[in-house]
């Protein structure tokens, strides 16, 4: 179970390389996320209102081939692991070519914490949002 | 009155033409606004924990000449008008040239209104911050 | 005739105030003229390809209301003016509500000169690009 | 032998969390290294002047605390090793608390290549640069 997202690579993107600047590549995890969470008929937005935040502690991300403005790409959203503490996500981004076939471009990970919204320190998401936990858990446990 | 602020162009600041994005001259405006509140003895993290922000309402920019990677530039910020309600500021970017002489790249103007920072709706700053109000005011009648 | 332009919130794309930033409108905007120029069975990419480049003159953006994270906002951009030396854009931007109405956030405007792409100097887009230039010309006597 | 930069965080940096998105650290690294650079007497532009770029193959980040809105950063960077063919960097990114002292907030580490600036393929940096290349690499041995 992943989600799929897609990018159309933006000007303000490129910078004078001619490519799109590396920082953008956790923008587009991000992007990723958000919709990898509203699979499980939630997002981001509600669970910061419910009062948890989640902010990254780890970022790595390698990459290939550099993407070019107006490139269509495709970013792949997994779950890789989830504790009660904390959350992490795999990504791929590929270039779509004119043919329909895929070019790999990068790929990376992030981890991330659960914290309170309002103190910013650690909260266990298990109790705080048992069903949105429970269904995130039941699916990394099948499709990983 | 105004506020003098040094920023040098960053690598991702610069697009696939080889110029720094003009999108970047907005948040030049905006480093140059938190230097001038400082100059009166605040800072906007104070206002906004004072329950008052400033959202924008109105942008111009004008580019007459591209700024460069690695590119030394002086942003200059003036308060032009302030009532209760909004505020105006106006810019200028000048390159700052190896000679030390300055050349314009870009002037700019910003309209903010004053809203309280739950409920986003319009507040008065001359009741809500009435020091600062004064102080502020104050300056511009006499430097304008 | 215009380009419809879709996009989304980004989690990065928003600021403290917990609303995009409003430096992101101009980028919106681009997005919106790369769509416009597709419309024409060319693109910026191919354009710069050719050797001429539209950077920005003048920028204006007017903001009614805040754009929040995760909303879907519709783009809409025409150009309202062109000559051989410069080009003009107009932009609204407005939020999809849930229930399928539009409520207008933003509206604006940019100003483009002709240049070549190596030299950066003025360059006449009526002679560079004949076809192109007729094509829109014709485009904006008929639909402005 | 490593460059201290000084950044200070700006309010489009922040996201909805209240904090500097962790998109910019990538960014800061590499104004960062733009300023390691420069103690070896050249620049970045100059570089590609040359005809030689860096391109991103690896980023890591790990973030301890969260950097707020108008908090004063220092960057560290340090060239961790470096062979004809890639290069890779350390940094640190601290806060200067009121009070002088500092908190580390985020460190990292990238690896780039070395490419031609019209091919994109890589290049070797030993030959292309060889003056730059000794500085550098007994800076590395020597400091390291």
């Amino acid at each position: 179970m992943h989600a799929k997202t897609y990018v159309t690579v933006r000007y303000a993107e490129t910078d004078r390389m001619g490519v799109a600047h590396h920082a953008n590549y956790p923008i587009w995890f991000e992007v990723g996320r958000t919709d990898f969470i509203k699979l499980f008929g939630t997002s981001y937005s509600e669970m910061e209102a419910e009062g948890m935040m989640t902010p990254l502690r780890n970022l790595s991300a390698h990459y290939l081939l550099p993407a070019l403005y107006e490139d269509k790409l495709i970013i792949r959203t997994w779950c890789t692991n989830m504790t009660a503490a904390r959350i992490e996500f795999s990504y791929t981004v590929k270039r779509i070519n004119p043919d329909g076939t895929e070019t790999e471009l990068c790929y990376g990970s992030t981890e991330h914490g659960f914290v309170d919204a309002k103190t910013f320190r650690p909260c266990n998401a298990k109790k705080r949002m048992p069903e949105l936990y429970d269904k995130m858990n039941r699916n990394i446990k099948i499709f990983d």
